[in-house]
């Protein structure tokens, strides 16, 4: 039976080039269902990339076969490859780092390397600018479609050497929590970090109480403050931030309503320190 | 027979969220037809998700099951809910006043409360923040594919219960009909009034003839002057503002291959109060 | 057998405009595949959206039935056509100028004027301004899912009489190619000129060697310099310039991992004049 392709890029939808990915892969399939993750990376932004596949591969079938095109190498000699996760799904990619997430968080069963004397669109010889509609796309769709299987896609290689872009683990010293701010829930201006909520429970923070919230970067600091630990935005007042677990059960920041990294100039990546730790009792007499 | 679901948010597609909803959708039902409303909708912004809903619910087949996840009070007591409205689509959502104008305007036959024992995502009890997919999708997707008929979503509740929005009705005073800007058409920047055609047309103003249009929030006026009332931007010239009937068949107030919200600083909502009346014969010599 | 319906308009995609014509095309045919190409061409941008149809076209299945509706003259006598190209797909289309570059690259076999008296969705009259939804993607819908075929869209015109928008050849003078910038790739800032890899190679010039770009508007010149003629971006430095060929196999001026057009504020359309030379062999000592 096919399976659906899903596609990823950082090429944005306002000029016709997702829509000549579209066509490619309908060519080789006229009955395959093809649907969107985002096109909206930014540009060459490989760790979104990777983060925005670990946020959705798991909640679609298994067999559903991925394309993520944001490729700053191309043309270079970084390898186009497939991937078959350890839950059963596809990545078709430049071997970028765009798969450090899934190879951390959920296994690499196996890899090949794409064979482009066999899966390239025909005619499309002379463009060195398209390997996103003309190998990856054009591979996915014949994937996903059973024109080929998994070993079709071309020679095997080790997982192990798929490429990965450094990450830093969460760590608990005691007393805080420690880790880093991984990514934006965009339109809500919510921080994403990769702190595990199983880490943040060895603070002993219930619902209801006070998390210290520190966010460094570099020398400086850029807040400092005590937020409620909540189950939903609606346990805080309006315009009040709080502490939550993600979808992806990974703690949160968010303030109620509004956007809390417009508020306080809050960016993303290895430099953005994150620390929580269980506030000290206060009483106002 | 399989219906098709739509699906409207303010979560835009930059993330993975909207993605995340399509998978648990075919997850349901790998045959399912999903299409999107939009995701664009402001931030917490019920009224626009309710307008849009009104918008083009008709132009989708009988049958149609329409999620919206606008909710801002998610985690709170709020209900959630789907309701078969009287020209036969199904709409789920929070029950927040996201139904304030298809109550209205089309009517609501019959109204259930999400049963949230069945109709939700196994193994997703400890994210308390991603009703959207994990409820609202999951329990259309079953609607839609047939998994569920309409008894399945829940136990009953009473159609007239369901919460609206405050609405202030277009008026006609004798002279003039006053109403209120209850949203723009986005990419133009054309003004949407609740002021049905029919309403205008007792101001007894022709096709090519002159209305006095007037704004005003609270105690400001910000537009007063006299504009064609057209069939459409083409009766008038390149620049030229114009009052039409939109394709909800109410008025509308526009500049040709301009924006008039832009122009004239306009917004949406019921303090933005719109006055048209018919312009007095002016005679130049 | 049905085919695909591929939608085009600068409506882009915040309200309900796109989400009602996805509803018309389903209720003419429940199991008709709709795809989109864009719909964030500029408002009224004809050039843009004629540009984009000849990007994409051609990587669609033959019989592939298009629609595109950026209609500034709508509701003045402007002809509603649908057009057969040379290579095998259709357009539904305001005559305005959209079939530009797809009349002059590709071809039109047969032209036919929509007749309105049957294409046009029931109860529709009252509504001047949405052609789009009520015309054209009825219309395409219809020829789409074979419930008419081409006789069927209307009586036959000239295809020579069709609308083309003034265009500008690139001509060789035996030292340079001068052409026009014709379209930005958006999201990456990158310039397309209406030179084609086939003219400029009569300037001689090898991968790795340097060509002289010059872009003026009126009597501004804008830029000058000498740029590597490059096989990919990774062919160069980061954040270095470049000319390549582009996926339509026109030549193209870009910033590796920046943008070009926000570099020097570049613009598009027959006033933004490139050109190109073999740069003089330079002997730095």
């Amino acid at each position: 039976m096919a399976q659906t392709l899903v596609l990823q890029s950082d090429f944005g939808t306002a000029d016709g080039a997702v829509s000549a990915m579209y066509g490619v892969a309908l060519g080789v399939s006229p009955s395959l269902r093809i649907c969107d993750l985002t096109h909206e990376i930014p540009q060459y932004d490989i760790w979104e990339a990777s983060y925005r596949l670990i946020q959705t591969l798991s909640y679609w079938p298994q067999g559903t076969v991925f394309v993520s095109v944001v490729d700053p190498g191309v043309g270079t000699k970084r390898r186009s490859i497939a991937a078959q996760t350890s839950n059963g799904r596809y990545i078709v990619t430049p071997d970028n780092g765009t798969l450090t997430h899934i190879k951390r968080m959920v296994g690499l069963d196996a890899v090949r390397i794409i064979d482009e004397s066999v899966n390239r669109l025909a005619g499309s010889s002379e463009s060195y600018t398209f390997y996103g509609r003309d190998v990856y796309v054009y591979t996915g769709a014949r994937l996903a479609a059973g024109v080929i299987d998994f070993e079709g896609v071309g020679p095997e290689a080790d997982a192990e050497h798929v490429v990965e872009l450094p990450v830093i683990e969460a760590s608990f010293d005691g007393e805080s929590v420690h880790g880093t701010i991984d990514v934006l829930d965009v339109r809500f201006g919510s921080l994403w970090t990769n702190i595990p909520r199983k880490e943040f429970e060895r603070l002993g923070v219930g619902y209801g109480q006070r998390v210290e919230v520190t966010i460094e970067n570099g020398t400086r600091m850029l807040y400092k403050n005590f937020l409620a630990f909540a189950r939903s935005f609606a346990d805080v007042y309006v315009g009040e931030p709080l502490v939550y677990a993600n979808s992806l059960d990974c703690m949160a920041v968010a303030i109620n309503q509004g956007s809390f990294a417009a508020a306080y100039g809050i960016g993303t990546g290895v430099n953005w320190k994150i620390s929580l730790r269980k506030a000290p009792r206060l009483v106002y007499e």
